[in-house]
């Protein structure tokens, strides 16, 4: 999708033959996925509104038993905490959300129950290459051993990066994770550690750089010349990682990418959309 | 609210912070208060979307828990066939929903829960009122003492009418509602059977005129010169019912302006539109 997915657009009118998305997350206000899609829905021409809807975490399995009663429900896309607990929750996950264990999509099987994905890590990857930057075949450097982290290195795998070095400020979880794409991907032997070769691609995967005062996730003094330096945050748009990135003259990549790309991804999911190969 | 019902309004964009307000039937394709409700929110400013929401009867209950559990979720209409079971689930029942034994609007309660409430038989007496038909000191024949049937009898007894007959074709019913109407409404003693006083007023609220090939729910040739004929169908717009009266020069009043005068009642409800006196 790309830039596709700010362009202009007129979203179609609710009525009562409307079909039903939704997104469910804890906050819900910020999301971006409601505006972005009904603007899809409106150049597509399909008669459906995707909604925000807040579900605290506690409320999660009643919430999702009562969006699967409503029968014009079709899709769900999940976000910020519920991703993990969703993943017990459908009933089936697909492998890229098992090997992740959390899912961030879910569309309707034809017997009945929920199938749920994650595309977090593929659109992250696509989003890198609709900017011309291709994985495989490259190193990258990791930073974030968390959610999004997980999903970005599962994915990283599975487009055919060559290295992958993995840091988190919980050194644990940066082996743990590392441990985990090894036994899901064995042609790639991830590393672990606070010190980290050269790579091609310095990835933020941690939530820092949200606010202003955050120490910055990782040293860009230290990166090799040319590293493109990506950033998962989306708010701010430009990050100081970013900032400092780009005054020293590095290449950089912006959180917006990944979830612009992601629309494609589960527009196709749910079947709006022929699936990209 | 009456022409305004029609009037053009764009509704608002959705978006994250978008609020929610659901209309929960089986089917509900056919609902016009997605439609209705939406061009409201776009005139009043208000950021919020009504949506509709298919819930089969067996899932009512799984259903109205998972939507308790949406929190930018405001209210709920409630159409056919829950509003009597709704009623039952609902934590908090206001008066007329309680004579009714139904309701069709449902808000949060400040200390949590639902309070609901029954508005088809005002914005059917609004409806009358809004095209100059004053009810109060009038007299009426009521056919059908269903749910349609049931919130119009308490509806005129609350607006003062001063003679109703209520006929059903399962007889017992009439009699069942005319005895609630008078225990409710001690001011009032509802008659019922299958012969009519003429009156002023006579009102179909049975389903009878959806289809072209349903029976006359009464007999337009039996009633007196000037009496006002009202349908509650809203489809087809004009019933063989009151193409029949007009054709005999009989005042007529369309099922449409019961919703349309709804509307205003419901958004009070909902605190959107100052309650009217």
């Amino acid at each position: 999708m790309g830039e596709d997915a700010d362009g202009v657009g007129v979203a179609m009118p609710v009525d009562g033959a409307t079909r039903l998305y939704a997104i469910i997350g804890c906050p819900i206000a910020q999301a971006r996925s409601p505006a972005v899609f009904n603007r899809l829905f409106g150049r597509l021409g399909v008669p459906a509104v995707l909604v925000p809807v807040e579900i605290a975490p506690a409320d999660l399995a009643i919430g999702l038993a009562g969006l699967t009663a409503i029968a014009n429900l079709d899709g769900i896309i999940v976000t910020v905490p519920h991703k993990p607990r969703m993943a017990a929750l459908a009933d089936a996950v697909a492998p890229m959300g098992q090997r992740v264990g959390a899912v961030n999509a879910l569309r309707r099987r034809p017997q009945g129950g929920w199938l749920a994905d994650m595309f977090d890590g593929r659109g992250f990857v696509a989003g890198l290459a609709g900017r011309g930057h291709a994985v495989a075949g490259r190193s990258a450097l990791l930073v974030g051993a968390g959610g999004a982290g997980s999903a970005i290195a599962f994915a990283l795998a599975e487009a055919g990066i060559a290295r992958l070095h993995i840091r988190d400020i919980a050194p644990e979880r940066a082996v743990a994770l590392a441990r985990r794409v090894a036994d899901a991907c064995p042609h790639l032997r991830p590393t672990a550690g606070p010190q980290a070769e050269p790579a091609d691609i310095a990835i933020n995967a941690t939530p820092l750089g949200m606010a202003a005062e955050d120490p910055l996730p990782l040293d860009v003094q230290a990166l090799a010349p040319g590293t493109l330096v990506v950033d998962v945050i989306m708010k701010p748009a430009r990050t100081r990682l970013l900032a400092q990135a780009e005054a020293r003259g590095l290449p950089t990549h912006a959180g917006r990418h990944m979830l612009d790309a992601q629309v494609d991804a589960i527009a196709g999911f749910f079947g709006l959309l022929p699936p990209r190969s």
